[in-house]
């Protein structure tokens, strides 16, 4: 069956329910209300602390095929996966699915779990290091292929019911006797803790793991204590290291500072930049060093901006600081810097992913970007791109916000360079489609920038200007001339063989993942 | 049917699906989950602002039959609800509920839109002015009880399912172009939005009327944008006078401070006042004043305590200035100088209805209190508490947070004078329960204190006390032999005259308000 995005999907997937095509960016209008987490009574006085993580289990009453949740915010310096899941391994519990907000190469020691099958299952936004690798050979490890999610889909589908969580254990920073619990404060502070929002809102039994628990009332809370069932002390729940390495600093590849600048330009030129717009820059090299070029336009022209949306890093709270933005709204504080600004800064907001991000509610903050630059790891001739998997067809890669902001945005920039390793960035059709190129208005690459021809208005604004502007067939071409047409990676066409399934933002499937015959 | 507090309910109650008895304080455990409102879509770059209340009502399809919600932060100023009623009403729109977190004498009103058939049920928590007398004496004018619940329990019922909104009108003093609200802004400031917020969470279409639509971000938000459908700007929606008189004043009647003092004296001697100690005062004269004398405690002995609950006033608010206590958790902000503490003061927390006091969720904060002063319209021997019916049976109260914080405290002291208006005020049997005696711990009047037999502990450690205890038959006793003993007030008995049916905060009906038969 082709999807919309012209993507080949199998009638039947293994594991998977309901199979919906993607139809379009908002093809879809559910005639369902938001599922409830189970209703428990809370008795007055009562000691929601227990020993430890084997305690904690004990008393949910974990079963053999439930799902489990985590949240990224420790980054690649979670330390509290692995702690669960080696007490569950350890009571010999089995086929588990865990659902993560996403997946670092800290979480490689899952391939272990997989292994023993303490864990038949995996939801998450992105598939990297070790993982990505061992399951993109070997699929079948699993019992289904892994369920990539957008950050708002994933707020969706929990919000929606269609991703049940039975338990959810939540690394957090701070939190009192009570269960109120911030990012904000302790020695394993991460700012934002959009995603884990969620989760505790929705669980069927909450389990906050800490390393910081406080004598005093925790506020302004990011999880009340109304959904906390229960509270375990440990040693740390993270290395400091791995959840932020200092702030990130702007690049100095010239490559990137030229695509920045072509963004700047562009939105200057197309008249998003004026007064009280709205942006997000993702975290990659390029699209933060938009930044650059843009704080000199708002200051020369003396524009203030309404706000930024993110994935917040030290670069944007930096112009919040300087009242280039009124507010920041974040789902994750991305380093130190914008750590020590959500801390300290009233107009850094907390948001949690469906606020920031989900299609299925009365409006995420994404619905009001005026701008979104997003970085990508190819883009194709119909201007759709992939964030998850590399040219060789293997998971590095996290869909995130990425169809999130694409789909809300007025203006979605994509920023790439031409030619990567000596790969043409610009490919017939994308390894795998993270998002449609329904959502995306402009190409942006060292050698030529190319608009969506459906956007005829930009089209029009941006005729005559100085900018390199050319079709996307041209760039193809231009990139063919250096490196020449690269050979398709070939693929099982092994219904077996899915290593995962692409979910669209709203629950329908864009693309699957499957397994490269490699050599 | 004789239920746990003693009061005789009828096996049927006309619109009332489940008559499920009071059986004790957690007597009953729920096996279902919490309800979820109807999922939309959010389009990006959508207007939500509408030029009327009238097309607010078309955008969202109000019919006949329909429940709408409204909460009462505006007290006695508010506006809204009869802005709404009068569209509704002219566009000839019948048989509405009316669900509001509580109902003041500025709704009297609704008088003539129940005679005209616009409204033909209430669900609140009070029940006041010449609506509360007209609806005692025509309980035939609804076309069921009207349903009284406490704060906790209407929480309750909407995240249970069994009070759904079908509109949400909420009155914002603040909200900017996307949706999100605060109390804490505006010329209508009110505070807190407590009740508001679990509205507009469960409501299936959410509208807000403010006076004050800001064009820059509203944060920190009450209601967030992610809920709200519809916004409509007014002129005004309420009236500063009627919101908020200025800052409640401490009481100078020698009873009230009698009363308060014996109050702070068992609080000291029971060993409740120590560090780190946790209390919630009502906003009666009586209970309020108990600040003073546990402020001079406090000082005296060096005491900080964790934190406060309200309805918090300036009273309060002044301890917590002064650093008496670390926190308040506010779902509903008492007067003008407290409004100025939430909105100033990062340790005064705004909460939800839910997180305040709701039974069924994993522990509402009610639940760690040492202690809670409440006062009463009446008491029994059965230290069954009357806070909404006066003596001949008029419904001139509220349910408030009565039950709620008592059955939360680990010692509930009732202050209410020994006599009021030459009535006793111990009777054989209150009027009407709305807290059960299984909550209340200690009985305070001006003439001498009855613990709760039940309490073994409490008896104990007040032998030898210099306060004057003595037995509630005892209180009666001296009652009596001041203003003789009273009539029982006559009531009708055919079913169809029941006025109300009082909700315990489970959802059990704990009392059913009869007509009173009158000369």
């Amino acid at each position: 069956m082709i999807n919309a995005a012209g993507r080949d999907i199998p009638e039947q997937i293994k594991g998977i329910k309901d199979i919906k095509l993607y139809k379009g960016e908002f093809a879809y209008t559910p005639s369902t209300v938001k599922a409830g987490k189970k209703i428990r009574v809370g008795i007055p006085h009562t000691d929601k602390i227990l020993e430890n993580i084997d305690a904690s289990i004990e008393k949910i009453g974990l079963k053999d095929g439930q799902t489990i949740s985590f949240h990224h915010h420790l980054r690649n310096g979670d330390y509290v996966m692995k702690m669960v899941v080696e007490r569950i391994a350890a009571k010999g519990i089995k086929d588990i699915t865990i659902a993560s907000s996403s997946l670092s190469p800290c979480h490689d020691f899952l391939i272990n779990y997989i292994e023993n099958g303490t864990v038949t299952a995996l939801e998450s936004s992105g598939l990297r290091g070790e993982l990505g690798k061992y399951l993109t050979k070997n699929p079948q490890a699993l019992k289904k292929p892994v369920i990539i999610r957008s950050h708002g889909g994933r707020a969706r589908a929990i919000e929606a019911g269609e991703l049940h969580i039975d338990a959810a254990f939540m690394a957090v920073p701070a939190c009192d006797h009570l269960g109120n619990a911030t990012g904000r404060k302790g020695k394993s502070a991460f700012g934002s803790m959009g995603y884990a929002m969620i989760d505790s809102a929705y669980a069927d039994n909450v389990v906050l793991i800490t390393d910081n628990l406080m004598e005093d009332p925790v506020y302004p809370y990011s999880i009340p204590q109304t959904d906390v069932d229960y509270i375990v002390k440990v040693d740390e729940i993270g290395d400091p290291a791995g959840i932020a390495s200092g702030a990130i600093r702007m690049t100095k590849s010239p490559t990137q500072l030229l695509l920045a600048k072509y963004a700047a330009e562009i939105m200057e030129q197309t008249g998003v930049l004026k007064e009280g717009f709205s942006m997000q820059m993702g975290s990659g090299g390029a699209s933060l060093a938009v930044a650059k070029f843009i704080r000199e336009k708002m200051e020369k022209q003396q524009i203030t901006g309404s706000f930024g949306i993110g994935g917040i890093t030290g670069i944007f709270a930096d112009m919040l600081k300087d009242g280039l933005f009124k507010a920041a709204y974040d789902t994750q504080t991305f380093d130190t810097a914008a750590i020590e600004s959500i801390k300290e800064n009233p107009n850094h907001i907390e948001i949690s992913a469906s606020f920031y991000a989900n299609p299925w509610n009365a409006g995420p903050i994404v619905n009001n970007l005026d701008t979104v630059i997003l970085s990508a790891t190819e883009v194709d001739l119909d201007f759709n791109v992939n964030a998850i998997t590399d040219s060789n067809g293997i998971c590095m890669g996290a869909s995130g916000g990425h169809s999130d902001t694409a789909a809300g945005a007025a203006l979605t920039l994509i920023v790439v360079p031409l030619v990567r390793g000596r790969l043409p960035m610009i490919r017939d059709h994308v390894q795998n489609v993270v998002t449609p190129g329904d959502s995306v208005d402009v190409i942006i690459t060292d050698r030529g920038i190319a608009i969506n021809p459906k956007r005829k208005d930009l089209v029009e604004k941006l005729q005559g200007s100085s900018l390199p502007i050319c079709t996307i067939e041209e760039l193809q071409k231009i990139a063919y001339e250096f490196v020449g047409k690269p050979e398709e990676v070939e693929l099982s066409s092994d219904d077996k063989d899915i290593v995962a399934v692409i979910e669209y933002r709203d629950g329908s499937i864009i693309d699957v993942i499957r397994k490269p015959i490699l050599d």
